[in-house]
């Protein structure tokens, strides 16, 4: 049995829980193997019970309070970094949002210390792998303890898994991909001739946007996805701020509109290629003809195309995710612990 | 050390062998891993060196006289039933040609042989999966032996391994593919104006075809391959009579050239699905429009999209595969028997 710890408690952990309480959706999946030991959040409280908590009963109570409250018997009066630091558990599953301001430095703080404490490490957060993959690979290697963060680039897709366990050996040279949903979605509505504003309301209404669009709008998720990818496949340390990007800005919506007519459709490429050791990344708006292989890849859908020394290119497709796809990526990596360390 | 035997000497066990010779294609393969014990053949001659072949000096042998001659000091008089019941290997690597009208006996019996006798078994042949799956599997699963097929289908693209590694615990619900890259490169042929003897003119020209092309226009080649993964994703034992199969007489030359106009384009779609325990399974002749995410899978890539229960669905596309991928498909295998068995 493996004792999970969760750091944070947004649409994915909560996912997760429900799946580790309820797995009838994956019926060979035995929820018995796992028991959440603890729950941190940023501003909305904690729980530990090194016995197990009670998803079934705290999940509701945190609904209906939009927090666990102090009043619970599990609330746990000290802050997050004291429950990774002292708290019993195997398993840290970092699931705290993308923090592009500091640097990710408080998820990566988590999993530093959960490492040194020879836990494993499961991470949705993509912060950890662009500034400190090459850190926290060592530091898990060192101490014998698993590093996995599946669910960081498209929604759980096995594109880590892919190259660990089906390009055993091979040099990966480049990749080009659709990995920002949000662009993807609202050039695909500019196509049917609505605006820009009226775009975001619909994407707003789907829930696929944040409050604040210039994530999305200026690059940074695609440059964030794009710069984890190189760091995992390329064994680099890449500079963030290295990765050309074009912002939505450059989008013309009348262009748009007409190209589509033509069978043309713009999306945002993220790209990179690896040439003696050097690495070249950029996230680039590109006019795609129908027989490029990424034009069918609409809606909230994503792409990604690996190219290897030897090997004919491999392509990979997501087709309109949903929040248990991401869940499902940490529940894989959690598998692939339970198997590997027995 | 693994100690290899090799069934089989067509392209693809050439093309390994020449990789286990020369790395230069995978920086990080080491094949000082493997050894090569030996090699048997159908009608060219066997060898067998208990201590290792010197592939550098057999490969260039065999290529002058197009087989293992009786005067080669490794030359093995018995049969290949003989060498894979009493040759010292670590694994047997099954890469005989796919036989229908016995079934695939002869392959079935060497992996049963060898999996009896607690060797590992690697086959880039679909026969086994097709006629004996379960029996193979429950083999290897009694003599704690890895049973591996990567190669089989879509000629090394990782498949089998996206299931085993990424989609643990969860239940494949369908898939649909475009698995007969003949075909498909024939409708692409004809969409330009050639005539069915022109376009397989060209593709015997680019040895893509057989000599009897009527494997690949019957669509008994897409069959079995629909059949193999029905077996290892429905973990079923499929009856391919039970395959219901469109043959390229459906074609309709006119038709294919005035729809590529209209950019709609004819593929053969292998598919099947399970309910219920029940798994229907066919290969159609199909009309789709640009929008359709196999309408860009054109020249000999093939394509495969995978359903499952709660997740949404992956679509993985090889492009233009050569025989290196197939080849590295079994070093992948053999990479993973290494880990796995330490």
């Amino acid at each position: 049995m493996q004792r999970l710890l969760l750091i944070g408690f947004g649409n994915v952990a909560q996912e997760l829980v429900r799946i580790l309480d309820d797995h009838t959706l994956f019926p060979h999946f035995n929820p018995q193997q796992f028991v959440v030991t603890g729950i941190a959040t940023r501003t909305r409280g904690n729980v530990y019970n090194p016995e197990g908590l009670i998803l079934k009963r705290l999940l509701p109570l945190f609904n209906e309070q939009n927090r666990f409250a102090e009043s619970l018997p599990e609330y746990f009066p000290g802050s997050a970094q004291a429950l990774v630091g002292e708290a019993e558990y195997d398993v840290l599953i970092e699931l705290s949002t993308l923090n592009l301001s500091e640097k990710s430095q408080s998820a990566i703080g988590y999993i530093r210390t959960a490492l040194e404490r020879k836990k494993h490490v499961v991470t949705a957060n993509k912060g950890p792998l662009v500034f400190a993959y090459q850190q926290l690979k060592s530091l898990a290697e060192q101490n014998r303890r698993a590093f996995l963060f599946e669910s960081t680039v498209m929604d759980g897709t096995p594109v880590f898994n892919l190259k660990r366990y089906a390009l055993r050996s091979v040099e990966i040279t480049g990749f080009q991909g659709v990995l920002n949903s949000t662009t993807n979605f609202l050039l695909a509505q500019m196509e049917k001739g609505l605006n820009v504003e009226e775009a975001l309301a619909k994407a707003r209404a789907l829930k696929i946007v944040e409050a604040d669009p210039r994530n999305d709008l200026d690059g940074w998720d695609a440059a964030v996805k794009t710069a984890a990818l190189c760091n995992v496949f390329f064994n680099q340390s890449i500079d963030l701020q290295s990765i050309e990007r074009d912002t939505f800005d450059l989008v013309n919506p009348q262009t748009v509109i007409e190209d589509a007519r033509q069978n043309k459709r713009w999306k945002f490429i993220c790209s990179a290629s690896r040439e003696n050791g050097t690495v070249k990344a950029r996230v680039r708006l590109q006019r795609l003809d129908q027989k490029h292989p990424f034009f069918a890849v609409s809606g909230t859908s994503s792409v990604l195309r690996i190219e290897a020394r030897g090997l004919a290119p491999l392509t990979i497709v997501q087709e309109n995710p949903t929040i248990t796809d991401t869940a499902f990526g940490v529940i894989n990596d959690l598998l692939q612990i339970l198997e590997n360390w027995k």
